[in-house]
């Protein structure tokens, strides 16, 4: 249903990537989060209103991508594959109709098939250069097709396939005009075939490449091939400004959530360091109603389980989070994506908690920010699909259904 | 599902509408209901079990006849506009197929159209008068459609335009008999063209009424015309007695809420005092399984800001519930049908606290009834569509499913 907004606070969304975890022994049975100092996420807490909830379904373990998507208040079927989000995480335009993938720069064999390295050493020395010269190279195509190569970090990069619907995906026969001749396709073009040129003609060009003969002097793998990953398009979502009603904008630093909120329509959506992103936020909140603030070395820290590490990182966040104190007409809704327990190092299904604080909302009987302290928070335990509905009613933002 | 029933106590439904509220600093960092001194509803939460319902999903404000659909166990499609159940609480009796609308008695500019006064000043000085003179006058139209208008509060009231849906409904073409004529629609009648008819002559009958001249002297805006809202029909609901093998009855004061009871089927609904409602409840549990008894003035309390006065009708209701103490053979449910925190002056989508006490009833560790308290109950956070359910099965009156 469509939500209808009345006048109130602006809105943040502040999102420790992997946040939630587990009791550790070491940490005197405390999850990071309970055993780090943090005293401004504990004030928030304090004084606002806490929950927890499950990204998906109670004990699903969900990717970051889907995880945001319900941050969002979007629904499953709403989300892409990872090529088109990694695609405008890095920057690149993408128009309805592109075909977008995730690629490795990679080692292969003499034969051009077996995988000897699937990151190439994860150096990436002269991957910019490549990904330059295969874009001119692979837009010469049999297809008629043009095709973008960028390298984004280490051994990561985005292809672009410009206008695929059109060139491969089912067609009208229906010729618009009456008079004309149904309109048939033309040929045998398998778009397997495109895949297996792609992949065959990169190969052909980075394997006596110059980058290559640099990097094998240098002692690192040569990057003489692609592999191809999360091939998708841009899906047809409601906008977030037209879904809520709020000009929203986005801050982050890594191409996944720069590429979620882009995707979902956040405008602008800056790439920034750590230090430098709360005082953006509350910068940009002056033309915006809302603004998406993501961390996300939390969650590296949970997938080494280093979790003391984990705890110095929510340490970190919390002293950024300071300047949010002094705000006014403000209601901040600040979570996890996901809980990443150190002692698993890997994504799991467990609840995550949250607090909201600010303008308007309120009080629960919660001391403090964490795992089991939310358990008692007064917003319960919710989907995560629940939690934009739950920041605008807490900050007393939205209109009754059925008046 | 369908619900299969066993033998036991009798059941209560209370409602203090809007009875949900946020801590606030004047009561101490507590609610209204935290606030209250109320020895009867505490009673019934600690030797009762305790909970708390979202009314439709997390975070969502609803309307209270939103709310008592979720209450009584139905859903959202079955809710019908406020029309019908207006004219139900009024009153009126309402066939399937009429069609009714809530109507304000308005103030008109001398062009019939300008709207001065939405509501005539509030004055309901002559409008039973008006509203059966309308009525006569209505019921002379060009469509052969018989209107009835009728008075109830203030500027308030209802208008039923009878076998509309026989009239102006899209009808079946099909004959049902062979050898007949396809069944055509007879001529070109415009729905719109009613509308426009019952307004234009609204105010050429009331703008030189008697009652108008006498309101004028009297210093009261004339009600020379009225506004119509909310039309709609009744929908094909299952009747609260076959939907859950249950004979039962309501109790409210206003009319929403006698409606919205009359519309499920409750029979008989009485419209009483505060005072009068809980002996009537017992008494009326003589003869039927369920009884619903609505208290509206939490709610009024909640709207006009004032914590104060809620925590005292809060007290007043305490009060009224002691017979129930006394009674044996008796389960009930109380809770409000949603929050209107004194802070927002407005329904909020935040939790609503419950209790169910009674025979049969579980204990759980909860002492006192109140929001902060009810999230250690051991029914959880629910949604409200689940409470009947969940009253039917603590009173051990519900047969397992798929058994």
């Amino acid at each position: 249903m469509k939500l209808e907004l009345l006048p109130g606070p602006k809105l943040m969304l502040i999102v420790l990537d992997g946040l939630g975890d587990r009791k550790i022994k070491e940490l005197g049975w405390k999850t990071p989060l309970e055993a780090a100092f943090k005293p401004n996420l504990d004030y928030f807490a304090k004084f606002g209103l806490n929950g927890r909830h499950y990204p998906l379904e109670p004990g699903l373990p969900v990717g970051s991508g889907v995880a945001h998507t319900m941050l969002f208040g979007y629904s499953l079927k709403d989300y892409p594959e990872r090529g088109p989000i990694e695609a405008l995480g890095i920057g690149a335009e993408l128009e309805h109709g592109d075909l977008a993938f995730r690629i490795n720069f990679a080692t292969f064999a003499e034969d051009g098939k077996v995988v000897l390295d699937r990151r190439a050493g994860r150096a990436d020395f002269g991957l910019d250069e490549i990904a330059r010269d295969l874009s001119s190279v692979l837009s010469e195509n049999p297809f008629g097709l043009e095709i973008e190569v960028y390298h984004s970090t280490q051994h990561r990069g985005v292809l672009v396939v410009r206008e695929w619907k059109r060139a491969f995906g089912v067609r009208d026969t229906d010729p618009q005009v009456e008079g004309r001749e149904v309109v048939l396709p033309e040929g045998n073009r398998e778009i397997d075939e495109l895949v297996r040129w792609i992949h065959r003609k990169s190969f052909e060009f980075l394997e006596n490449h110059e980058i290559n003969k640099r990097r094998k002097e240098l002692g690192l793998k040569p990057a003489n091939g692609i592999l191809l990953r999360g091939a998708g398009m841009l899906k047809d979502v409601e906008k977030f400004t037209e879904k809520y009603g709020l000009r929203g904008a986005g801050i982050a630093s890594d191409a996944l959530y720069l590429g979620i909120a882009r995707y979902f329509g956040l405008d602008p959506v800056l790439k920034l360091e750590d230090e430098e992103k709360i005082t953006k936020a509350l910068e940009l909140l002056k033309n915006n109603d809302f603004v998406f603030v993501h961390f996300k070395k939390t969650d590296n820290a949970s997938h080494d389980g280093d979790f003391l590490r984990k705890k110095e990182e929510i340490e970190k966040v919390d002293r950024l989070l300071e300047p949010l104190k002094e705000s006014s007409n403000l209601a901040v809704l600040i979570t996890g994506d996901h809980a990443t327990p150190c002692s698993l190092r890997t994504h799991s299904g467990d609840a995550v908690p949250f607090l909201i604080w600010g303008e308007n909302v309120p009080r629960d009987n919660v001391e403090k920010f964490g795992e089991g302290f939310a358990v008692f928070g007064e917003a319960g335990t919710v989907e995560a699909k629940y939690l934009m509905q739950i920041l605008l009613n807490a900050s007393g933002r939205l209109s009754e259904f059925g008046k």
